[in-house]
């Protein structure tokens, strides 16, 4: 790897090649803190120095990781000693805003939160939003296709995209910058690399779609008695708020409870013994109208016996309130400790007979073991938290199986929003028919015929 | 051919492969009128007779083109003596509808309107939605990526789809039938098939995503004094009504002219002296406020000066009238004819310029030639009408000249929501870098190696 750093290094300049403990000091994994590996850290300044290090790496064959903001939760950034890590943090710039088209043009290594940030200055809004929005790149967004909290309405960030670029693993720019929302001109390319977690290329550059500001966020947090009258009230909101429905967010009992009275961290605003729990927000567009609306349709649910018991947020400061008790993954995973968790999708109608089969299971293995349950309801998305007290390998597949092996047979996804990267590979046919990863395959080497790009990710290596 | 028509006809049944005059009575092209000319035409009743026939046909290196409703616009649909034509007029069943997850399965010959009309009955709404809705199917839909007059506020078909299944050219079938919002369980492989206009595999199913129906739906026309004012008016109303902004259709004067005064075809609800009309549309939730809402946003507008006259629609009556004039296609082609029609995006701050010179170059060129514009300006793309009194292919080359050359510099398409078929693909490199072109063959090349799918349309041919 000496000789390619060397010339790398004429590229790049010396002092963005990173080796020993400039590497080994850096994370990859926010959860377990486990150093970096990799054999140096490129950081290119622009496309180009990206393409001119991708055209050695090709004639060399050097395996190559992509790093963006290092808050994926699938081992995505891991690199082996033999490989090559291409960190895009100093392309960082905001290129562009179009104010009239509502775009903005941006280098992939730009933080989410600049770019929702610069929206707002601009008097619009990025929509997308998640946890990890202060250190999650735009880039690690795009190649992992991030969902998080607004997606019932606006969508996942495949939706936000209207042109990229990209880097090929032999070093040719894709140029796909599109900024209009519709082109048709031939087949949309840029879809390839969304979501593909950097296997088929590197994001560099990216044209965002903006969406204007919603002037009034209403909150609330309600009890429901049963799974029936939860869904019953998903569907009411989808009637009576419309497009208005910003987020259904859920928490079964035992999440909620735990937060709540059982750990102490937060006061729990509703009685922690319901079964269901339902974070609900309306995004309205009328001052005067808006809140009128958002309590008739809690009332009205009140009255149809969907729920039990309500809270509305009255200031910017109850909202946060709420907020933090569904967002406090800290919490979670400080009270469960050790704890595998998951991030799976399926069917809306199958979710409570799901859980219980679940519940059940773990319970007949582990006695004393828990199952935490929190979600986008609306999105079909479960977030599945499983203590058992242990947490070495054989257990970690024993859960695994308990949690992702009932998809198969309901159509669910092993990964909602997450992306595969090396968690979940060895799962990926549960969630896709053989000839979907065939299909995935041919792909793959068509476009980085030489596995260079995050190798080992997202598809089961082919036994030799 | 007839050797493979007999094996096809053992799994389709004898009736369901047309030949001679039952061909010949086709015609595939709804404005030209011409007949097909396949050598025979294979009705399937599902996805595993399809899977068979396209085995066949792979064994034999038939090239085939998949027939849907025939109301493309770019010669999508043609085939040559030599080629098959499979249609799927039989596969038009929808097969389930998920109330609680919001999702309607259907095969992909089912018309759009009876799409719409299925979401409708069960209190949702499949928005998308366009001039061609009953005749056009949702297979045609998907391999087109259609767009029609609901874009700015929901997006193109790619996003109503949530899965689909596909046979591709060697008679493999890949499912792909997720259900859910959030599925990133390894590579997307459904977007290649939206929008690759059937050369990539043939749609046989989808899931498709239905929408809360919006209540309140208020319309107005307004004149603009100039395009500065008609931007500015875009801006503000995506400020004012936000999410709420379901349609920005742009007319100008020529057009608008054109269909009211000129040829007596609608009576002008607007003084025809203006150079700009906007027909606006706000999808309200709320029955009380949203009159008032929209009155307010159009008042604002004609105090900023933005607006110069305004008709706002008082009945479900007006509201039509209103929408007649611009979908008026009919009149359009009627009064201008013969006349060459383009549909392009580019970006909404370059239209004026854009327009004015491709009006001066045809007028030096054709003293008596015309443009007519109208178009969906809030998605960036225009549907432009030239009229020189000729149509010979001699001046067809001229005329693209001057609306496609263009468009390179600005970072606009050739075609924003029609496709390329045959009648772009000239054209193609003027809105895609030779790398995005490239890219575009590599997955032909993956996909179809033997090119046997609605040959030659889309990527140019390679020069032999």
């Amino acid at each position: 790897m000496d000789a390619l750093l060397k010339e790398i290094a004429r590229i790049v300049g010396p002092a963005q090649v990173l080796r020993g403990e400039d590497v080994t000091a850096r994370r990859v994994d926010w959860i377990s803190g486990a150093p970096c590996r990799a054999g140096a850290i490129v950081r290119p300044a622009d496309t180009a120095e990206l393409a001119d290090v991708m055209a050695l790496c090709h004639a060399a064959q050097q395996p190559v990781v992509t790093h963006g903001g290092l808050t994926g939760l699938v081992h995505g950034a891991e690199a082996d000693a033999d490989e090559l890590v291409v960190s895009l943090e100093r392309m960082t710039a905001i290129e562009a805003l179009d104010e009239i088209g509502g775009t903005l043009t941006v280098q992939a290594g730009v933080p989410l939160q600049a770019v929702q940030e610069a929206a707002e200055a601009a008097g619009m809004q990025f929509p997308l939003d998640l946890g990890a929005r202060g250190s999650s790149t735009i880039g690690g967004n795009i190649a992992t296709n991030a969902g998080g909290v607004r997606v019932i309405r606006y969508g996942m960030m495949r939706q936000q995209v209207l042109g990229l670029e990209a880097v090929l693993a032999d070093g040719r720019v894709v140029s796909s910058m599109n900024t209009m929302l519709k082109n048709n001109a031939g087949y949309d390319v840029k879809q390839l690399f969304i979501g593909s977690e950097g296997t088929l290329g590197i994001v560099t550059r990216a044209v965002l779609r903006l969406q204007p500001l919603p002037p009034v966020a209403h909150t609330a947090l309600v009890a429901c008695p049963d799974f029936a009258a939860l869904t019953g009230l998903l569907q009411q909101l989808r009637r009576t708020l419309g497009d208005g429905l910003g987020a259904f967010e859920v928490m079964w009992q035992s999440h909620y409870a735990l937060l709540t009275a059982e750990s102490g961290r937060h006061a729990p605003p509703l009685d922690p013994g319901f079964p269901y729990y339902a974070l609900i927000e309306s995004l309205g567009d009328d001052t005067d109208a808006e809140p009128r609306r958002f309590t008739a349709a809690i009332e009205a649910a009140f009255e149809a016996g969907r729920v039990s018991d309500a809270v509305l947020a009255q200031s910017e400061q109850q909202r946060d309130r709420l907020w933090a008790i569904r967002e406090d993954i800290e919490g979670l995973l400080a009270h469960v400790d050790p704890r595998f968790t998951f991030d799976i999708s399926l069917p809306i109608a199958d979710m409570e007979g799901y859980v219980q089969t679940l519940e059940q299971a773990v319970h007949a293995r582990w006695p004393a073991g828990r199952v935490l349950v929190f979600g986008h309801l609306g999105d079909g998305n479960l977030h599945v938290t499983v203590g058992t007290a242990r947490d070495d390998a054989e257990t970690r597949r024993a859960v695994e199986a308990l949690v992702y092996e009932p998809l198969a047979a309901l159509g669910g996804s092993v990964s909602a929003e997450h992306g595969i990267g090396l968690e979940k590979r060895d799962y990926l046919h549960l969630s896709r028919t053989s000839e979907e990863i065939a299909l995935m395959r041919t792909l793959k080497q068509a476009l980085d015929p030489h596995a260079l790009l995050n190798r080992h990710k997202v598809l089961p290596d082919i036994a030799e």
